[in-house]
């Protein structure tokens, strides 16, 4: 029984069973995209994304379903940020969940607006290592305690993002972003070995392979070649590019690595 | 919206709000005990965790306010099992969520069947590392999606149960117990260090100082240590005490050390 749920809103609320397992166990996969001029930007990425996550925790997920779910949610949107939450399902006995046929499916499209570049942020390191072993490192899972920890430690000491290291020392990811890195001609980001999530976004910039000249590689990434670098940006399928401006008390150089103004301009066509 | 929830009955369904962060972002805590002739076993013990945790997270939780839900829900409850979720809350904008004023509070309470020992596990390792830098390892929050890969993982592999080690080796706990070896005239559990979650079960055994004459303390348990002991068991909440068969190939002495069955009558008292 819910015995208090103080901030609901009778228009996000529905008759939902409480013994979902995303709700009690975090069991399930998300994915967040953007909605612009009525179609899912990278759709094709993610719904593969939402699959291969789905599938990965056992969880039966057709692509053809996931398809049906987003093409429902998004029907007569312009423009907005779709979340679509994927959960083992209701009722099962044991942690396993053995004995849950069927996943539940969750949709929300919220107000979003991408007509301007999101603002630089200054990221400090999170005391909390990033482990490359755990499945919320490699999928999209609703297990985002430790991400949620780290932001908030971060923005109490002044700062608007937090990094996450490997017990080796290298950088993974933001809360909810990827880091890329630019030093002279090159561009960098973490590899998923060094348990970087592998967004949509870091996916397709990968794929492009350069940024205005400059080649464009997962590398493993030091804290020290972190403070060395010229630029540093995050991206995410809403935020797209995201200049940082700082790591602790080191300053880069402001603004992003020419180019991905272009790059943002094609996958949202303005 | 909620676009499919194959497995929900009415019994167990409620308006709620499914933009709770404990649903969307695993952004809670919880906490599991045993009812026993209309009382919740270690009391003020599960509201000391249950308010320590949601706090560690930055959620306002007052004990008296806990102790009230726990109350609550067990009126009339003469045996079950108890669990109260604890989430920041719905409708709060960016993951940091400081714009969510008071908790979701959930109770569920169910049959268990306390009256006979749980049945001999047989546990693997987890491929899965445990970090215990992590909120997931010292507080009880709602980010199980390892627990349930690595348990899902052993099942697959024909065992009942998965363990969980730290980089260095050393094993921390199971997918939902805390793990104690025996070897000769000495009991031991892993430090909290070593990412086991401190567990109400664990924490009270640890405070008994010995089960019939063995000292038991907290020590880091090496791989080979764990197969070099004479006995291995689990304990939580529900199961209490629970006895491990084998890890992997290695086969350990049959039963529950001496002594354990009296602590366990000493808390359902029967």
């Amino acid at each position: 029984m819910i015995l208090s749920q103080p901030s609901a809103s009778s228009q996000h609320s529905e008759l939902f069973d409480l013994r979902d397992r995303g709700l009690l166990l975090a069991d399930g996969v998300f994915d967040t995209s953007l909605v612009r001029d009525g179609q899912v930007v990278l759709r094709e990425a993610h719904l593969d994304r939402l699959v291969e996550g789905a599938t990965a925790l056992g969880i039966v997920l057709e692509r053809d379903a996931a398809a049906q779910v987003m093409d429902a949610a998004t029907e007569g949107v312009i423009t907005g940020a779709l979340r679509i939450t994927v959960t083992r399902g209701a009722g099962a006995r044991g942690l396993a969940g053995e004995t849950v046929a069927a996943p539940t499916l969750i949709a929300n499209v919220s107000d979003y607006d991408v007509s301007s570049l999101p603002s630089p942020v200054r990221a400090q390191e999170s005391a909390i290592l990033r482990n490359p072993t755990s499945f919320t490192a490699r999928y999209k899972t609703l297990s985002y305690t430790d991400n949620i920890a780290a932001l908030r430690a971060a923005i109490a000491a002044g700062f608007e993002e937090a990094f996450f290291f490997t017990v080796a020392g290298n950088v993974a990811c933001a809360s909810v972003a990827n880091v890329f890195v630019q030093k002279g001609e090159t561009i960098f980001t973490p590899p998923v070995s060094d348990g970087a999530l592998p967004g949509v976004m870091r996916n397709w910039i990968l794929e492009q392979g350069e940024i205005a000249g400059r080649v464009v590689s997962e590398r493993s990434i030091s804290r020290e070649e972190l403070r060395a670098a010229d630029r540093v940006f995050l991206t995410n399928s809403l935020r797209l590019f995201q200049p940082v401006s700082a790591f602790g008390d080191k300053r880069f150089e402001a603004g992003l690595p020419e180019g991905c103004a272009e790059l943002r301009s094609q996958l949202i066509g303005s």
